[in-house]
């Protein structure tokens, strides 16, 4: 990009003052994303292409070991086939993007751009599925899905088009399809800690939160830097509810024929927010080592009389990272180191690598740690090493402080009292007991504006009153304003 | 899936005798393709997806290593933008869906659900370009597109959506542009050949076969087994028709203004189609080994008293096997072997490995080609390496047959009666001298029913008269009826 683009475009916003100014400023400056002329709808920039392209690379063959088949199926959706499942045509009838014409010609039936494909899918599934042998079908596809929202857009947390893999399985019983849910949660966990760096809070979401369609959803959650939530991937067990609606059934051993089980579960480009928001500086964004479409950006300092000797050296250490590291050496002409620093370090590269004459007569180069701004020396010998060690420090090191983050915003209320405070004054999510009944919920939710992200798994036996009724509570559940 | 299904569903189609009738039946009945309710719109069954994702694992890191960057463009494109370059516009507007409502709320502006990126891509290029710092900007994206065609589809050949790469490349030079355009139908080529067993011939299309929008196209054309020609992967030479009419420009090193050079190329699933036609027979599929969902299949063979021992030896062979190549074993019960080799052969497995009771005496197993029906022993110590040389005399035999094919169905007129003859009794490609004036090009398809394919590369000088006026002709164009 030219220079005079990159001055008038510095971030000015400070993160911790104005989080959503600095969002959008860290996002669209740093070249990651753009907007387009349709509302709602971003431009995937190389470096966010790559972001999600690498997510891809990493969880597709994780299902495939799992036994899961990819498969395609249309983007236009028969208006029938969305209003077969009432619960699920209610959810997203506001939302639905409707083709009516085609050239001149008014179509004979309105066609929904796919907002998710249970309705385009199961007619088929019910064709294709006759037998027992024919389960357990566990099928995804990685698309791109349409919701017309008509809230205010934000890039990657609420936008109309996102990209995401659609899980959509089919069980002959109940307990496979159950099994089913710690497979695919545990992958997304592993994947979100391995490769974004994040971590989140896996749990069940209420019955008013869940998805449309589903007996039960799960998620996974988290805090964003300004204290709201944010759901993360999502898991859902759709019992019999679709199979009895598409008439999805199978023969089994005794010839007996019963409705199937099914879930769903995806992941979608919303993570990639998360992830700038979380480990982004006043600097710009931070990627993830694993994420990062370039990893080590060489910046070679030099006057007029040591340059071909510098250039030299510089082409020695791409040449040598070439191989093990997406490495890219800046030698463009005319502008100067400091302003190359700033537009990498603004890009969220996360290691640079400083070669100056000293270094050359030194035979080393200095490396720079764009989460840290630490600074170390290497000889070329060691350089393919220590530029792999420090990518793994560096996500380590990343990954633990959004952790601390998480752990310092979950918070515990005694009380309605308590609840409300923090909400007010601490932000991030509160965990209180709740009695599960949908109308204190709806009253927390009426009065403090936080919803319930989810109720943990895992937690042991509640002996508390719910937070709102003071009723024998079921569950601990975490409170939240949210995204 | 289920027996009685299959049983229902064999190919009766003869490939010499009813092409198309096979052609559907081949990849329908053996769970490639199915049909959607959405006519033109189908579903990529696993086998057919998995082969579209190796075509893709194929071709993205190679258009990496020409310095192909990727990115993704919103789904949706303003009727304004749509209708920016003259051509282009008229070359879609009859095929475009448009959207026109969200929910029940009635949009300002009909929005178009994409038919190829052009418009949408372009106004932010012009955005995003500023300098010759720049440039050359060669970014991709893989998606799908609508063409809401009204002719009658045909599963993978023609269809109102399909998925494909679209690269769109800008360069400050024309130099630079026009260079590119070997790098890419060069890698095509090689993906036909290397992975699809595909040969085609390259060269330019006429004026009126151009791509809408373009100065130039370029394609890669195959015959189909009906003696019909179809239009492969293809590479279009935009010069600054698009750069003038979205105003992409940049400033060169001397701050000079001027307008960017474009090119654009795709590789679609349509070549699906032409693969499964080219290569399969009377009993189904034959699928290339690289693109091959399932590349062997072990198929058991035994009785109850000795089910153990050959259960054990298939085990064996799978678990040789397992790391190598993509290997199933088919260990269903209550189906005859003879019905499983019908099955597997009908969906183009490469390989088919049988184990019965006196192979395991043996310690052999026995290999059974798809292509040749060819039956061959080895021991379990080779089989790893037996059976990669098989895949990869497979792929071979199956290209060298193509490519005879290709060669024997590609003819040379002398005359506009002999043209006529040809594409009359003969079919295929036609090969004749040509004028260049697109008249005679318009007579000869309104009095043959044939276009010109294109008009091969490298092709020496031409010493001859315009085959329909006799004209001195500048060029051997290919003439064929095409789908």
């Amino acid at each position: 990009m030219a220079k005079e683009k990159i001055d008038e475009k510095g971030i000015t916003a400070r993160k911790a003052e104005n989080f959503s100014e600095w969002y959008v400023q860290a996002i669209i400056r740093s070249e990651f994303l753009d907007y387009s002329d349709v509302s709602g709808c971003y431009i995937f920039r190389p470096a966010a292409y790559a972001a999600w392209q690498k997510i891809y690379d990493a969880v597709d063959p994780e299902l495939r070991k799992l036994g899961v088949e990819n498969v395609y199926f249309p983007v236009l959706i028969p208006e029938k086939f969305l209003s077969v499942e009432k619960d699920h045509i209610e959810g997203f009838a506001a939302e639905v993007a409707w083709v009516t014409h085609a050239g001149d010609t008014k179509l004979g039936e309105r066609l929904a751009v796919r907002p998710t494909s249970e309705a385009m899918m199961y007619p088929t599934f019910a064709k294709w599925i006759r037998s027992w042998r024919d389960l357990p079908m566990r099928y995804n596809q990685w698309n791109s899905v349409l919701r017309w929202e008509f809230k205010d857009p934000t890039p990657f947390l609420r936008t109309r088009e996102f990209l995401w893999n659609e899980g959509h399985s089919v069980f002959a019983t109940e307990g496979e399809a159950r099994g089913e849910r710690d497979q695919i949660l545990n992958l997304y966990v592993r994947i979100l800690k391995e490769y974004l760096a994040l971590p989140g809070i896996v749990g069940r979401k209420t019955e008013k939160e869940k998805f449309a369609g589903a007996v039960e959803s799960y998620s996974i959650e988290h805090v964003m830097p300004d204290g709201y939530g944010v759901q993360g991937p999502a898991f859902h067990f759709d019992g019999q509810k679709f199979a009895r609606s598409f008439e999805i059934k199978f023969l089994d051993a005794e010839g007996k024929s019963s409705y199937a089980w099914q879930n769903t579960y995806a992941i979608s480009t919303r993570e990639l927010g998360v992830m700038v928001a979380t480990h982004g500086d006043d600097k710009g964004l931070v990627i993830p080592p694993k994420l990062a479409h370039i990893q080590v950006v060489v910046v070679p300092i030099y006057k007029n009389e040591n340059k071909e000797t510098v250039m030299e050296f510089a082409g020695k250490a791409v040449k040598l990272l070439g191989e093990e590291v997406r490495v890219r050496l800046d030698d463009r002409e005319g502008y100067s180191p400091g302003f190359k620093f700033n537009e990498w370090e603004m890009k969220g590269v996360p290691i640079r690598i400083e070669i100056g004459p000293k270094d050359v007569e030194k035979r080393q180069v200095v490396l720079v740690r764009r989460d840290t701004g630490a600074k170390s020396e290497t000889d070329l010998g060691n350089l393919s090493e220590k530029v792999n060690l420090l990518l793994n420090e560096i996500h380590k090191a990343l990954y633990l402080k959004a952790e601390k983050f998480l752990h310092d915003n979950v918070h515990t209320a005694k009380d309605y009292d308590s609840l409300k405070k923090i909400l007010k004054e601490k932000g991030g999510l509160v965990s209180a007991p709740w009695c599960e009944d949908q109308e204190c919920e709806e009253k927390i939710k009426a009065e403090t504006g936080a919803k319930i992200t989810n109720m943990p798994l895992g937690q042991g036996k509640v002996d508390a009153k719910c937070v709102y009724c003071k009723k024998k509570a079921k569950t601990m559940a975490n409170f939240a304003k949210s995204y």
